[in-house]
C-alpha cells in the first residue's frame, strides 16, 4: 500500500521520504480555491447527504470555496429530519435549492457526499446507488461502507465513479481550522483520499479538488480500505478508547496509592490532554521524553514498557477484528439495538465529576508532565503504531490515525470539554467502539502493566530488561512525525 | 424451539411442563447402563477426539459405563500431543488399541467425539469429516462448530449422523459428580441432546446413549445452535464474564465507600461465590429475596432493578454479536494470535490477592448474604433470562445457561479457588470472552446502575419506579426453578 502512486491533471503532486518509502501528495491552501471549478469538470452539483459530524463542515466549507463558482453546494436530509433546521440556520434552504429530501438531492447531484451515519449507510446503500444519476461520482468520507459490502458480498455501484475524501478529523475541527484559514492561508485538517472507482478519468482531480475544498492544507493517498481499517482501529484505540481507559486505570491507581482526588485527575487526565498532547504535537514522542530529568525518564521508561506489552495483544485483537469485518458488523447490528436501548452517557461515574471540577478551576492549579502517565500513553500509541505498519499502512496514514489526530484534533477537544462529553458526542461507530474497548484497555493496563510494574525488584527501571522501550529512541515514527510535523497547519487549533 | 419433539426406541421419553410450555426428556442412571450397548447399535468403537475439558471426563465416564460391554472408548490425540501422557496416566493405551493419534482413531470409530478446542475444529473440520469411516455419527459437545461452519457458507458432512450432547458443566464436574454417582444412583451432570442429521434412524438413540453414559440424570432435546447461542452467551454473561465484572466493580464500590478490602471482598465476592449460589440452588431467586429482612429487600429491589437495566443492552449485544457469528469469527481470529501472546493470568491485582488472602482463613469469618450484592447478581441474572426466552430458547436451557451450571457448577469452584481462577482455567472460547465482557459488565454497572442508585432521592426504593424488579416478584423462571430443582443430581457437587 505504501508506494502507490497517482497523476493529476490539475494540481501538483509532490513527493516526501517518510522512513525510507516514498509517499505523493497535494499541497492545498486557498489560492487553490480558483482552480477548483475546473477539477470539478463535469460537476455543477454537489449533493452533501446527512448532517452528522463531517455534513455540516463539509458543506459549509465546499459551499465558501466554491462560492461564485458555477457549482452548487446542496444538503439532502431524510424527509421530516430535525436537522432541517440547523441546515437552514447554516444558510441553505428549500427556497433556492440547496436543501431537500436525501434521494432528491442524490438524483440531481453531480457529485454525491454520502456523509450519513454508518448505520445508516449500511441500511440506505442499494437505494442510494440506484437513485445516483447516469455519470454521477459517489463520495465518501470513510470506508466503512466499504468493510459492510464485504461482509455482504456486494460491490460499489457498476458505471459510477467513487472516491474517498477523509478528512483526519472530526467535523467540527474541519470546520473550526477552515474558518480560521481565512485569516491564515493553508489552515485546514489534512485529508486523505482514495480512488475506489474511475470510469472516466476525471475521479482524481475530483477527489483533489473535494480535499482542497474542505481545507485540506496536505492530501495524502490511500485505499478505503486502508482508511476505514485504520481509522476504526484508530478510534478504538489511542485515539479515543484507549485514551478512556488509559485514564481510568491511572486515576484508580493515583488515588489507590494516597492521592487526592483532584490531583489524581490532574496526573491522568488532565496530564495526556494538555502537556502531553501538546508536547507530542510540537515535538513528538521523543520530545516528551527530552523533557523529563533523569529519575523522570526511568519511570517513564519502565511504564512505556509494560503498557507496550499490556496493550499489544489488545491492539491485535481490534485490528484483526476490524480487518475481518467482525467489528463491522457487529456496529451493523446495534443500529437495530440502539432504537431500544440509547446508548446513555458515561459521564455520570464520580471521576469525570471530579474531572468536571478540575476543569472548572483552570489556571488555579499546574498541570505536570507526570511521566508514569507519559510513559503509559505512549507506550499504548506507539504499539498502535508498530501494529499498522506491520500491516502494511502508509506512514503518513499511521502517522494521522495514531498521534496526529489524537494530539492536533481530539485532545485539544478533550481538554476543553472532557474525555467524557468526547465519547458521548462521536460518531455511532466510534461510541460503540470506545464503549467496548476502552474497559478492555483499563483491565489490560491494571492486570497486566501495573503488576508488572509493581512486581520489579525495587522498581527500578534497570532491573527489567525493557524490551519495548529499548526499540523507542532510535523509533522511525520519531523522524515521520518530525517530517510530517512541517505538514501540520500553520496554526493551532482554537476549540470554542 | 421450545416444542420440539423426539422417540426413542430403547429409552422412556417423560414430558414436563415449564412455565405453560411443554419439554421432553428422557431420565439417566446407573441402572440404564446395561442397556447402552443396544441403543449404541451398529457403535463398536468410540473414539473421544481431544484431552481439554471434556475430553478426559467424557472418555472416562463412558468407558465405565459401557465396562464390559463389546465397546471400546479410544482417545484420539495429536501426534507428540503433551496430553498423551495424561491419557495412559488415566489407562488408556496404545497397547489395547485405546489411546493413538486423532486421525487413526477418527478412521477406525463408529462414533467419534469430537471434543478438542472450539479453534482446533475450526481449523481441522475438514480432515475430521474427511476422515469419517462409512456409517459413523460424529458426536460434538458444543455447537461452536455450526456457527463457524456457518460463517465459511460450509455444511456438515454428507451422508452421516451428526449428534451432539452438551453437559451443562465443565468437564472436572461431568467427572466428579459421575465419580459420586457410583454412590448414589443418578448423581452426573445434565445434558442437552441434538439430532442434527440422522441418515439411518439411529442418531437419536445414540445421542441419549451417549448422554446417559456420561452419567446425565436428566437429558434435554435443543439443537446445536440453540446451544451454542444460548452457551457463549451465557458464559459471555452470569456464568463466567458477567461474574467477574460485578465482582470488580462492587469491590470497588465497597472500598471506596470505607470497606477494609477484605470485608469488600467477602461482600463482593464471597457473598456470590457462597450463600447466594447455594441459595438460589436450593431456593431459587424468590430463596434469596425471602431470605432477607425488610430493609434489605428495599437495598435489594433498588440494586436489582438498576442491574437489570444497566446489563439488559450489554446482554443484548452479546447475543446478536454471537447469533451473527462476529464472537465467533472473533474467537477463530484469536487463535494464531494466541501463539504469539498467550493469555496471560488475570489473578495479579491486588484484589485477586486478597481474595486468596480471604480463602486462606476460611471459617474465621462470616460471610453475609449481602442484599446490594445478591441485587446486583440477580437483576444480570433474571436479564439474561429474559433474553433468552425472548429468543425462543426451551425453558430448560435458558434455566441451565443461566442459573443451574452457574450456582451448581461454576460458582463453587469459583468458591473453592477463586473467580480469577475460573477464569484462567476455562476452555479457550470462555476465557476469550470473559477478557471481552468481563469489563463491559463492570463498566455498565458503575456507570450506569451505581449512579442511577446513587442519585436516588433519599436512596429508597419507594422513590424510584423499580420497572424491572416489579416483574420479579411474579417472574415465570422461579416456576421453572422450582420444577427443574426436582431435576437436580441427588448430590451436591463435592469440588475437591
Amino acid at each position: 500500500m505504501s508506494e502507490a502512486v497517482f497523476n493529476s491533471r490539475h494540481f501538483e503532486v509532490e513527493t516526501i521520504e517518510l522512513a525510507g518509502k516514498t509517499e505523493l501528495f497535494v499541497r492545498g491552501g486557498r489560492h487553490l480555491f480558483s482552480q477548483l471549478p475546473d477539477a470539478f469538470e463535469g460537476v455543477d452539483r454537489i449533493g452533501v447527504i446527512g448532517w452528522g459530524s463531517q455534513g455540516p463542515a463539509q458543506a459549509q466549507n465546499l459551499r465558501e470555496s466554491l462560492e461564485g463558482s458555477r457549482i452548487k453546494v446542496a444538503v439532502g436530509l431524510r424527509a421530516g429530519s430535525s436537522s432541517m433546521d440547523e441546515a437552514r440556520a447554516a444558510g441553505f434552504s428549500e427556497e433556492d435549492g440547496t436543501l431537500g429530501e436525501m434521494f432528491d438531492v442524490i438524483r440531481s447531484s453531480d457529485l454525491v457526499l454520502l456523509l450519513i451515519a454508518d448505520a445508516a449507510q449500511a441500511e440506505l446503500y442499494p437505494q442510494v446507488f440506484d437513485a445516483l444519476k447516469p455519470g454521477a461520482t459517489l463520495g465518501l468520507s470513510h470506508g466503512f461502507l466499504l468493510g459492510h459490502l464485504a461482509n455482504q458480498g456486494h460491490s460499489l455501484p457498476a458505471g459510477h465513479n467513487v472516491v474517498g475524501v477523509c478528512p483526519k478529523g472530526m467535523g467540527p475541527s474541519v470546520r473550526r481550522l477552515y474558518e480560521q484559514g481565512r485569516e491564515i492561508n493553508g489552515a485546514g485538517i489534512n485529508c486523505s483520499f482514495a480512488v475506489e472507482q474511475d470510469v472516466d478519468g476525471r475521479a482524481t482531480d475530483i477527489a483533489l479538488a473535494w480535499a482542497i475544498g474542505l481545507g485540506s492544507p496536505y492530501t495524502f493517498l490511500t485505499t478505503l480500505v486502508s482508511e476505514y481499517r485504520s481509522d476504526i482501529y484508530g478510534e478504538r484505540g489511542i485515539l479515543l478508547g484507549a485514551v478512556w481507559g488509559i485514564v481510568e486505570c491511572l486515576y484508580r491507581r493515583y488515588t489507590s496509592e494516597g492521592a487526592a482526588p483532584d490531583d489524581a485527575f490532574i496526573r491522568a487526565c488532565e496530564a495526556i490532554t494538555g502537556p502531553i498532547a501538546r508536547t507530542i504535537s510540537s515535538s513528538g514522542f521523543l520530545g516528551v521524553y527530552d523533557s523529563l530529568n533523569d529519575a523522570e525518564q526511568q519511570v517513564f521508561a519502565r511504564a512505556y514498557d509494560a503498557a507496550y506489552a499490556a496493550s499489544e495483544p489488545l491492539l491485535a485483537e481490534i485490528y484483526d477484528d476490524v480487518a475481518s469485518g467482525a467489528e463491522i458488523l457487529s456496529v451493523v447490528l446495534a443500529g437495530e439495538r440502539l432504537v431500544k436501548f440509547p446508548m446513555p452517557p458515561i459521564e455520570g461515574t464520580r471521576m469525570w465529576k471530579v474531572g468536571g471540577d478540575v476543569r472548572a478551576r483552570r489556571g488555579s492549579y499546574e498541570v505536570p508532565l507526570d511521566p508514569f502517565t507519559a510513559g503509559v500513553f505512549c507506550g499504548v500509541a506507539v504499539a498502535q503504531v508498530d501494529l499498522l505498519i506491520a500491516h502494511g499502512h502508509p506512514w503518513s496514514e499511521v502517522a494521522n490515525e495514531s498521534v496526529i489526530e489524537a494530539v492536533d484534533s481530539l485532545l485539544p477537544y478533550m481538554h476543553a470539554r472532557g474525555v467524557a462529553y468526547m465519547v458521548d458526542n462521536c460518531s455511532t461507530t466510534a461510541r460503540l467502539g470506545t464503549r467496548k474497548w476502552a474497559p478492555r484497555f483499563d483491565y489490560a493496563l491494571e492486570q497486566q502493566a501495573f503488576t508488572a510494574i509493581d512486581s520489579d525488584d525495587g522498581g527500578s527501571a534497570g532491573a527489567h530488561a525493557l524490551q519495548n522501550f529499548s526499540a523507542f529512541e532510535r523509533h522511525p515514527i520519531h523522524e515521520v512525525l518530525r517530517a510530517v510535523g512541517k505538514m501540520r497547519p500553520p496554526v493551532d487549533i482554537s476549540v470554542k
